[in-house]
């Protein structure tokens, strides 16, 4: 059984307003050193019966985990 | 300057019910070797201007950007 992380994340570029408001919320509480401030998703689950957990988890993002005309995703499998 | 991650995710117990739809979507496409899936945030953020990058990040995530009733947090700074 192989533990698989998936980090999905805006691409550069594109707006983040969720991470705009962090930011702003940050700096209104006293941080105004924050910036750059970015809100991504990280997708945790255990695959079993496959191969290759990697290449499966590369599929699995194609088709459904990362919507890839705005985001990138990044993949961990150990 | 300070980068930061922070990973926020639902404490174990508290119903996951996005992780639960990605579990069961994944199932419906043919991976039927997921299980136990989990969907958190993450935060990345730079910040400057502060003697402990950690402490400070401990800090929000108590004031902000958790829900410490629910939600456990976990920080890199780096």
């Amino acid at each position: 059984m192989a533990k698989v992380k998936v980090h999905v994340f805006l691409k550069p570029g594109v707006l983040d307003v969720q991470g705009k408001a962090v930011e702003g919320a940050l700096q209104g509480l006293g941080w105004t050193g924050v910036s750059n401030a970015r809100v991504g998703k990280l997708i945790e689950f255990d695959l079993d019966g496959v191969a290759d957990p990697q290449a499966e988890a590369k599929k699995m993002c194609e088709q459904l985990l990362a919507n890839t005309v705005i985001e990138g995703y990044r993949i961990e499998a150990a």
